[in-house]
């Protein structure tokens, strides 16, 4: 430990993701005292049916969010 | 929050999974007292090869029942 | 399956938890044709000190609401 | 309950995973005295530009070791 | 990885919680070719006023089982 | 979205709590796009007898540890 799991919406290139674990990965060690090699990280893609908020499919968020 | 996962089995389409979202949220909403906007919620489709009961891969569960 | 996780914030009581397992359970099966004895609910109690939006500790976020 | 969610890497075949299930399964009913129809199972398969440890990205890793 | 969650009805003691940790590392290594090191377990202790079957919090079940 | 857990050893104070927090989210924003007020963390404080790692348990590990 630390284990991390990030759920976020799906579509993030490599290069995000990369600059998301270094950078998370040095935040936690400068908050909490552990060393890098202790901090594990596992990003879960959400696609948009499969997120909703508000009682709201995200799919359909994006529907709407297309035809404005 | 209230942040909700649900893990269920690979397959349901987007018309099942808007009612589900829609009908989850209104539930927690009556039940704890929490407006719309404040409930996310993450679907996991499992496929049946990643999933297990008793012992025994979901997969193998559903070549059994082909066959029946 | 299915399976669902709960992230609240902590405080709610029995009765609370039991309605919203009830009307979760109902609301589930009614959108995604299971029957109620294949869906199983955890609910994980978040305390305010555990619990971080928009970079604040929920924790903080409740003191400065107390004092206002 | 008991629930259980594996996080591996991806690429595991469904034999390796039938066995995975099977005794994973077998050695939680012997260590907190469960019947195997109580245990239930699911993997969550992890690419690689999906997992990252010590601050580096997985995939970055695998492309190091391909090289070497 | 493997990173593993283990939710489990609250209870268990640590002999149990002890065997239950080797053993399925254990059943893990001889499954998908990593070694012991590699594999991290988390435990999650569930209260019964914190789990739902069948839209019956496992508070109540445990009630009436008294009861009988 | 992004949704973060975070699980990490028992016994954290609110201070180092409360910088995790703040830095978790500032590294999640400079890296995927997205503004604060989206970005919710939950953090699972672990007891040592919740942990296992190498196939032994967190609690054994910090028993070995002060007779050392």
């Amino acid at each position: 430990m630390p284990i991390v799991h990030i759920h976020l919406k799906h579509g993030r290139n490599n290069e995000k993701k990369r600059m998301l674990v270094e950078k998370v990965t040095n935040a936690i060690c400068e908050s909490v005292d552990v060393t890098a090699e202790k901090v594990q990280i596992i990003l879960h893609d959400v696609m948009p049916e499969n997120y909703g908020k508000s009682g709201v499919l995200g799919f359909d968020v994006n529907e709407i969010e297309k035809k404005n």
